[in-house]
């Protein structure tokens, strides 16, 4: 049997690959590997057609918005900032402006970059990219067909509060409110988003 | 073609569903399914063997342990942390202390639950849990075949910094870092532990 040769990633040894899974959104790779310490071994990985986008959305009263809704793989209804996924080719901020307007009508005119994470490490590769927008104007929601939402606005404190208490569950939304609240405490947002975050 | 009847999953209805992929870790499940509004599309979903968890460990002097590796699916070193999963009928801070004790060889006498979340909730189930750990014992550690770890103790404050500063990428390790600084300035954890992780 020929094939590609061995490919390292990091301490390991890729010995062959194979697709295993494919759709719109991830593909499942399956690879025969040989782990750190030299033992052989399988690793399966998901890869993620697209970057997920989150956005949190402050207002001029210090409210933000939340989307409900419910997710099919954990089978619960879930509160959530507004969010969404875009392909590599696309900025992240380009994507970020369509989920908002698509989820709750919003458009801002101020935005900020807020957290870049690997929202899972052990088999997926999905990464995330999260913004601050605020200086927000109303419109028309237009959501997806897989998608059926519910909007809620609350003041910034009680996100903060239901993420701590453990009522939300999303990790972009725990990650946004938790950075928004940190970086406002030790000043390293613009005053007139931190006045608004942290006003009770 | 007969098969169990449709079943609902929120608003959806999945009409069939099948195990395209499965291993140690992960099963990959495609679904086909009715979107919220009707329209036929199909869900694939990564179910998850696992329960991830995670561990804040606290020492005497306000220090914290952090794991570095390379991270197979990103192909990135990822400082972290000690995290790692234990199967759904193993008590979460079994698992806990089992992968605390792996990573770093470190016990800990006090332990509390510190969040609980949905890692990502667009197409897995992956859920974690995550537990401060104080009152700290130094051991052996005893890394598995599939891990190459390096150990690094720094000051809470200065976790709090690469978190905020975009170093630190794993999603586990900052929200943990981020609730724990959270909960400590609003008087949500033990007096000792808030001292600890708040002193400069």
């Amino acid at each position: 049997m020929s094939g590609p040769p061995p490919r390292r990633v990091g301490p390991w040894t890729v010995l062959s690959e194979r697709i295993v899974y494919d759709n719109p959104w991830i593909s499942v790779v399956d690879h025969a590997v040989e782990h750190p310490n030299g033992a052989a071994g399988q690793y399966g990985v998901v890869r993620f057609k697209n970057v997920a986008v989150g956005v949190l959305p402050v207002d001029e009263e210090g409210c933000v918005w939340l989307v409900g809704q419910h997710r099919f793989p954990h089978d619960a209804y879930s509160w959530e900032l507004p969010e969404g996924g875009g392909p590599h080719h696309e900025s992240a901020i380009e994507t970020a402006r369509r989920e908002l307007a698509e989820e709750t009508g919003l458009t801002a005119e101020r935005w900020l970059e807020l957290a870049a994470f690997d929202i899972s490490n052990s088999v997926t590769d999905e990464k995330a990219v999260c913004f601050l927008a605020w200086g927000l104007h109303p419109g028309e929601a237009a959501p997806e067909a897989s998608e059926a939402l519910s909007i809620r606005r609350i003041r910034f404190p009680a996100l903060i509060e239901e993420v701590l208490g453990g009522q939300i569950r999303d990790s972009l939304t725990i990650v946004m409110a938790l950075t928004a609240y940190a970086k406002a405490l030790r000043g390293a947002l613009p005053d007139a988003i931190s006045d608004l975050v942290l006003k009770r």
